[in-house]
């Protein structure tokens, strides 16, 4: 997995907003991993103790592939109908450690 | 994915030892993923611009398969042997938007 990208997305909503903006963020990452052979995961979750906290951890297949992620349809979408919903938005780029799933 | 729990661990590492921590937390995610039916994924990684800081996104089949996670050989391990390591631990449940993976 060493070429993978990996970043971290924490991002805090205005609480009025925020069932909204998870319907929104639902569709945005479904289309992702639907359309997009370079996106290999999103994994989206609110914290329990703080729910209009959201964190997103993404893998990528390379830079390319994010690149391209940035600029599609259902992205853009997303980005535009969030804006005014969005308080503090903190990406991350990570290097992994050992990242691993069941088959 | 509704009864799956979801589990997001901040971690910041003494830097004189981020080398062994990392060692450390990879056998650990490893041994966790080979041996224990309900841990569905570990992903550790480093932040790039602050890379003794870790974080770890994790998620168990229920609470009982986290609960049994915690009193395994090789969680304990790590956390002994790691527990001068640690400066600062934050330790979160979260609750899915949308957590997907490609096949």
């Amino acid at each position: 997995m060493a070429e993978h990208l990996f970043r971290i997305a924490e991002i805090e909503i205005d609480p009025a907003q925020i069932e909204q903006y998870k319907a929104l963020l639902k569709e945005e990452v479904e289309a992702s991993l639907q359309l997009e052979p370079g996106v290999l995961f999103l994994q989206a979750v609110a914290l329990k103790d703080a729910p209009n906290n959201i964190r997103v951890f993404e893998c990528y297949a390379d830079e390319a592939a994010y690149q391209h992620h940035i600029t599609t349809p259902h992205f853009l979408k997303y980005k535009m109908a969030t804006s005014h919903m969005v308080k503090l938005l903190r990406l991350m780029e990570a290097n992994p450690i050992a990242v691993q799933a069941k088959a």
